[in-house]
């Protein structure tokens, strides 16, 4: 797990001169010749190959090295790569690009594992050719040399099986032939020779990369994707009644209505009713009061039951096909623990610490208790068994058409646990998607991503100025974070009612929305209280007052001034702009206002570019001026350009790299810019992209 | 070799879940539990522990690490280190810093290899103990939790051999005993058991870095020390002569009395007389020529002789015993290639490249010929023996008393070789020092660096302007270079004459001077020509006219202008200030004005600084405001402080962070200021540093 092992390190002893460990060896003659070829600095890579890079179906894989000898021969590289079902490694050449760089790409088109290697070797007819080119070019006699590129393709002849080789042996004869010098040395430096020559080297002392990268190819779901969060037993119509899953089946109809793609539901287990927490989180229940969902397990079942009053597994299944009929799809939690009432308890209990006196450990963060949830001991004597347990829970899941998980508190239970298990899961089940639920130092958040978390929750909540923002997203959009860590931007969550939002009432629910849909390819809003800019807090705190976790909640969908048709349209500009889905990391720009935030988001091919302007005081208008890096957008500045705000409409003509914006927050306060620009194309013909 | 090895990568499957490659198996039963402690980003670390850090004797090694687990649990670690003759691991225990970082310090007392590695585990006791007093601090009952610990002491009791033991079982049973909670909880959280504690903990589940790393240590002039370059047989005192190393011992106390450290003499072998460059590097030579000293052998001997004219093995043995006596060190050089005529051309014929029609491969830059000069085939048939025989030409030396090799164009010869050749000498003679000439791309030169090289030849020389020099110093001291690669700036070299020298004048060498002494630990000239201000160029070109490279030179050692003085009084600075020579990496100032450029150097207490200004336009006076961050420097921003000119001789007395410099490179252009500042001591007392 990671670099450590139960073991201390040992000292290997390679078979080869120089190497940096074990006795040196004055004696030769057990060692092999190095490959002269270098190749270091290799990009992607997760800690030394660690880990996986992560990228989803069709998209690219692309990869660069320092690729270098000693001395002025050329270099030749190849990047090999290979899927879980391919035998044989797949190859394509490297360029050759400044400092040594070289560089290739492939893309990704299954499922599952991928594996990625590289193999340098030095080029001896191109060191050759160009030797001769620079010879021939300051009039020297080249007999000599020419004698010697015929050695390098015959013996090149030697090795095509092809139909190349009757011509190389050819042009070898002609090289070393009584021919005029001319007349070889056109031939020698001949484009076809090259190809040739190319598509047969030497590559008996390649070097190779000592380690096979990976990837973790999955589904566009686990990079793009809207969440919408919704406890399913606040779902009934009527105030008092305890939600079903066929409430739930009519509230989808409302949910695909501001089109989202996910519909997370907190447990859906049986609760337990031993130590269970009233409304309001008070540590005594009353009569009625539902429990916390994610006190989980009682007589009635544990994580393979449902609940009994939301319905039968039949229902929930019901459920997950009414969703896909609407293009939405459910995501369950996966919170691995107990109430004090779950079977498992009494059935295994070697699964859960116990004090010298005998009582289990309930969850703690000292002072705080949680007596109501008790962790399992992923470290009891009998942790083989705990694991594959918790395995089968998922293949349960995933019977019952679940495909994707959100994973609560998963920096509560060891790195190797998750690891393992998300690779058993993908296994027969790469369509699998897991969002880790972990608010921790960055180390942890970090290390979770990299064991296989497809996506992540993140500090989004807390950051909400200018500063924050940018610092942020900038750090989140750095290599290597890009290549591993995907950030699924909630808004709010049921933990969290930040007080931006407790404040900022409806243009800080508008302003958030925004910026979590167009800073990140996935995010996520807990609603109904999120769309109807519910701001009542448990004074001091970030929670909720009057919180579902504890209680039933009858929510007024039509409350006045909510904002579900600017989560629609917002859910819509994504839909139709794969620059804010899949397109490259934010860039911020220059905007002179400290509460203005600009920035462009621009798909990866750079063609086009939506420019987003947020002003992040909810009670006050903001103006100032936006500065564009039009040269980098294409856009001639020396005409004025179009853009079109996708969220208010408008249009306006710019003009020049600065431009004036002001943003009011009764209104709505954020623009997203369409930027229209003229394109130069190849037959120098202007039109409108 | 670096990465690489001949055979493809392999695809490991280690025994444990989670592992990131292999396939996965469903079967739990033959994996053992992965520690919960993650260690990662080791900081230093080359290239993933492929290659080691450097250090002198007597330096200090600080390690960190980011060092976590799941949950909230605290940790331990222990850096673990060795020096080659240890047959036992030692340990320092690290301390716990910000952001999940740990560090730790040692210090290497020999010469040799260092390994060091860390340990980490969960620490359960501290946990408990943390956790017990914040239960503590809210009131709340702690019973259970008492009796928890009792089972923690007196584990550590069990494992305690020492006297420890029968203390730990004493205070186990108090915790569990019907004292008072009050009384218990005073033991549970005294300090004394917290010692001890830590002196026994349970390190059955920790987990161990993967690998192994390494240092390098060498002795102080690895890293420290003023190079003078000079040919021996330009030394006679009559013109025209070939000098002898009995001229050569009188010239040793000329280069003494400016303060140098090591004496570095090209080649001192017999030259070939096949295709020998005549005078002024021309093709051909005239009789009485001498030939480049490159051109190594003749009918008198090859690498392991010396030239007949210089003198006899003897005379070089007493050439090197005189250098000793006056504090300085011959350095040699290796250039591992051939003359025409040298004896293993006809002894070994395989160990260099023949072309088809029988003749040799010449060294070459195409369309460039250097027809005096025949390569070594590094990977000739017989190439382990040609590498022997290269060694026994160190080992030669080395038993003739050198202990210090200028190796020439390292970068065209293998990496293996270097780095097999460097740690076969080291494994005997750790006290060698090798500098590697390699003037290559900087892929090239930070792998020599990586490698084993003790230091190397820099751009220096092509680095004039403000901009070029602080770019360059501020990458040469970023991580991890700054770790392996040690510059050795060369002010000038027989192949490079720069074009700041040439039209600069004296004031372009004291410059250049100064920039090389002040930036870096060691530096060299070539003299006499640098300390004559000697620019007289082959025009469009950086070669000396009249090389010696081709030809005896007398030099006039009294020349009008010549600069021994201030080469003499900034030899003296370097002595007295290990700021300069052992201090921090240079740190750069604003100062206003292009021309200007100004650095700090401190020493690593951050005691002592030297604040280094230079005017780099040698024809006019430069003046500006300097800014020093006072407070980083531990001056009062709001006392006068002095500075003292250790080049000029003036004293200043400067108020406030900005203060006025003017340099005229009639005079000398550069000030290097020592900083005389306030500080106040413990006993709150004034006093001058």
């Amino acid at each position: 797990m990671n670099r450590e092992s139960a073991k201390p390190a040992r000292e290997d002893a390679p078979a080869h001169p120089g190497a940096s460990s074990g006795r040196p060896s004055l004696d030769l003659s057990g060692v092999d010749l190095v490959p002269r070829a270098v190749i270091d600095a290799v990009r992607p890579e997760i800690d030394g190959g660690r880990h996986p890079i992560k990228r989803v179906v069709g998209q690219e894989v692309r990869v660069s090295a320092r690729i270098y000898a000693d001395g002025h021969d050329h270099l030749a590289a190849v990047l090999r790569y290979r899927c879980a079902a391919d035998t044989a490694w797949r190859e394509v050449r490297m360029a050759s690009l400044e400092h040594d760089r070289f560089e290739a790409a492939f893309r990704v088109e299954r499922l599952g594992d991928y594996a990625y290697t590289i193999e340098a070797w030095v080029d001896a007819f191109a060191s050759w050719r160009d030797g001769l080119e620079r010879k021939v070019n300051a009039g020297l006699d080249v007999r000599s040399e020419l004698l010697e590129g015929a050695v390098l393709v015959r013996a090149a002849a030697e090795r095509a099986a092809t139909t190349d080789a009757s011509w190389l042996r050819a042009r070898a004869e002609l090289l070393a032939s009584n021919q005029s010098q001319e007349r070889r040395v056109e031939t020698a430096l001949s484009i076809e020779i090259s190809e040739c020559m190319d598509r047969h080297p030497d590559r008996s002392r390649s070097a190779h990369l000592d380690r096979v990268l990976h990837v973790q190819v999955e589904r566009e779901r686990a990079r793009t994707g809207a969440w919408y969060e919704f406890f399913p037993r606040s779902c009934a119509d009527e105030p008092g009644r305890h939600g079903t899953f066929r409430d739930c089946e009519r509230r989808l109809a409302y949910v695909a209505s501001m089109g989202f793609d996910v519909v997370y539901l907190p447990p859906i287990h049986p609760i337990g009713v031993t130590h269970r927490k009233g409304a309001g989180n008070k540590s005594t229940a009353q009569p009625g009061d539902p429990g916390s969902v994610w006190a989980i397990g009682s007589a009635e079942g544990g994580h393979k039951a449902v609940h009994p009053a939301l319905g039968s597994l039949a229902d929930f299944e019901h459920l997950v096909e009414s969703a896909r009929e609407l293009g939405l799809e459910i995501a369950l939690d996966l919170a691995f623990q107990c109430s004090p009432d779950h079977p498992y308890v009494e059935k295994h209990p070697t699964w859960f610490r116990r004090r010298p006196d005998g009582t289990v450990h309930h969850a703690e963060n000292p002072p705080k208790k949680y007596e109501d949830i008790y962790p399992f001991d992923f470290e009891s004597e009998h942790w083989r068994e705990l694991w594959m347990e918790l395995k089968s829970v998922v293949s349960f899941w995933i019977d019952h058409g679940v495909r994707i998980f959100r994973v609560d508190n998963p920096h509560t239970k060891p790195f190797a646990f998750w690891e393992w298990l998300i690779r058993e899961v993908r296994e027969t089940r790469p369509d699998v998607v897991f969002l880790s639920e972990a608010f921790a130092r960055p180390a942890v958040m970090q290390l979770l991503a990299k064991i296989g978390f497809s996506q992540s929750y993140s500090y989004f909540t807390w950051r909400n100025t200018k500063e924050e923002i940018t610092q942020y997203f900038t750090e989140l959009s750095s290599y290597p974070n890009r290549e591993y860590l995907r950030p699924n931007l909630f808004a709010n969550t049921p933990d969290i009612l930040h007080e931006y939002l407790q404040t900022g009432k409806r243009a800080a629910f508008q302003t958030r929305l925004v910026l979590a849909a167009t800073l990140s390819g996935s995010y996520g809003i807990y609603g109904p209280p999120f769309e109807l800019c519910i701001a009542d807090a448990v004074p001091g705190s970030e929670e909720y007052r009057g919180s579902e976790k504890y209680q039933l909640v009858h929510w007024d969908l039509e409350r006045e001034g909510h904002i579900r048709e600017t989560v629609a349209r917002i859910n819509e500009i994504r839909r139709e702009n794969p620059a804010i889905t899949r397109g490259r990391a934010p860039e911020f720009y220059p905007i002179d206002d400290d509460e203005l935030l600009a920035y462009g988001r621009t798909t990866q091919d750079g063609r086009e570019t939506l420019v987003v302007v947020v002003n992040l005081d909810p009670h006050y208008t903001h103006s100032g001026w936006l500065d564009l890096p039009l040269e980098k957008l294409g856009i001639d500045s020396r005409q004025p350009f179009q853009v079109e705000d996708l969220l208010g409409g408008a249009r306006y003509l710019w003009h020049g790299s600065r431009n004036y914006v002001s943003l009011d927050p009764a209104s709505i306060p954020a623009h997203i810019f369409r930027l229209r620009r003229r394109v130069r194309t190849e037959r120098d013909f202007d039109y409108y992209l």
